[in-house]
């Protein structure tokens, strides 16, 4: 059996509501096209500031999913 | 027309709560003294532990605001 | 009187819910073996990827103690 | 209205004559087939030498885009 | 004599010419109410694009001036 | 003659064998798909631990390769 | 009761004798000004040389403090 | 089902062969004395010159295990 | 014969009166409970604030030690 | 055919005009005396402030050259 | 006795078959020119990619060695 | 008038007493064979361990000299 490679993404995910929720959304949009994730990693966390308060948080995320044997890497 | 500058304060939230919350209260805070606040980027997060939990989450953040014509920024 | 030293350890507390959750539950379970733990810091937020979102969240802290009189190092 | 995804991708613009050339270049290379280009981050900035002064400068960015509602992430 | 004390302030200068010109605004704008800058530090490099081409740097910079006898730190 | 742009791809290549082998299977396996492949950097190296023993070395690069012409970025 | 917020800044103390005093220096100007002090981090340490050995070191701190209900985070 | 929490350690490993080696040394000792152990990361890679060549390596790496029921995290 | 595998513990020293003082607190606390320290390295230096001056330096240190045949890793 | 092994240098240009120039006035200062220089990353951009304005970059770089045979690496 | 100061240099060790080799050829080159080389730091890893796989490593190494009584540290 | 080019090289200098005579010792070294040193910047903090106490500070500065107009940057 082979080693298996794997593929890392990085992504920025929103919500008005949370940082977890952030991630989630980010993470629902790669399964929309890509098969087979597996992990994430946090980066940065920031926002928006908007009327005194966050607007919007905006969370980096690294996401690796296994290439299978005949999908490219580019 | 000018090209704005910003200036960034480094601030630290608490919350009983969350980590969101204790963002929350920073840019609230913040909020009540600085005007035009744009954005923020989390830092370190840490916490007290008591009665063996989390006792305060402690979320540094830093904010920026866009300096007006005729503020200071010291 | 004398000068406290204190320890680190490193966890990595997991939840299916939240990462504030993965944290109560790293904190909790040091809790039951540690003594007068007094304060964490967050470290890398990591997770599992499962069914297209987030499987699991795996949250990295550091949690200091005070060592006793006559508690090891160790 | 759905909260945004971002993908981040990073390039090395190469400019004999500056950074910000450098930089330019890796931009209009990207916009050539990235459509909703938003925002980038300089990384490394390295280059050659030759014949005793800057041969060509090699500046890594990372650039953001918006991923429209049927675009892969991969 | 009495050994001098500095404060660093972090902002963020913006241009559409180059990285030098938002360096500069930063520093000119912190000018006009600061007395005493003395040097400063480029951080982090960002901007925005806009029609497939840089649209305006972004740098972060901390600036260190001298604290004056009866001047505050705050 | 234009100024070349690279593209970066990162990729976390896995083998049972060693730290070089690893390196080794990712890099072949991206090059089935991307030509122009010219150089890595090695980023985090972990691993499983099977029986005691490494089970599999898991270690990030990314991979840099010549944008053609008429090639995407995305 | 509400959650405390704090604020951050940074300073560069200076001495001709050690880093300790160096930072000492930095912490009792900032009293001179700011109430409520609670904790600072030490960053970069540096220093000029002269006649072949250290002239004055220069030690980046940043200090928090308590911002009290009424006092602007500015 | 509770989720696992997880202890790290950290160790050095050397051998006079070869990075990997070093590696697996501190991983077969560590799983002398600890069940469970999962993963590792490899931090800081050093080591001795002896008669102009490699004399020994020494390989940090952080190891991570699983928390049983009733194990103590310190 | 065989090649070492250390140990390390990560430890906070603190004292009223100097950086080094700390560190000296923290070893001496160490070797109290484990034999065969052989070196030390600091990582981050903070402080409590009192009066309007330090009031208790908190300097954090990694210590390795030598694992010995039959002693645990945990 | 031997592999080659280079050293690296770091120097800090300086130049009243931009980052740039002042890249350009280390590498020309190094060339004077190092033969086979072939690359140079750029480490931190700092700069003195004069008159409330720019007074002279100070951006350090890291040059790397080859060894020749005969070479001493000191 | 005195108190032996150490200088380091950097260096960039190559090889077509391992990092393991590259350093060694790292070592052996500035042992050339060095008289009491004692230990080395690994930094960065990178290649070259030739042909669909690794061409040659490219290890960056410190090494530091004593500073006798009458050799120059320049 | 030309813009002055500097020269950084990295030293540890080492002390039975404190953290600030081994940068003493390490720049006293230096001093005997370099001219015009400038300016110094503390990197990593280590030491020894002996009999359960501090055995000897080793503190890795960089120290950055005035090249002159016939001086070689090698």
């Amino acid at each position: 059996m082979t080693d298996p490679t794997y593929k890392i993404v990085e992504l920025v995910g929103t919500s008005e509501k949370s940082i977890s929720d952030a991630i989630d959304n980010a993470i629902k949009k790669a399964a929309q096209s890509i098969r087979h994730l597996g992990w994430f990693e946090v980066g940065q966390v920031r926002g928006s500031i908007a009327d005194g308060k966050v607007g919007r948080y905006q969370v980096t995320i690294k996401a690796g999913f296994t290439l299978e044997g005949d999908t490219g890497a580019g």
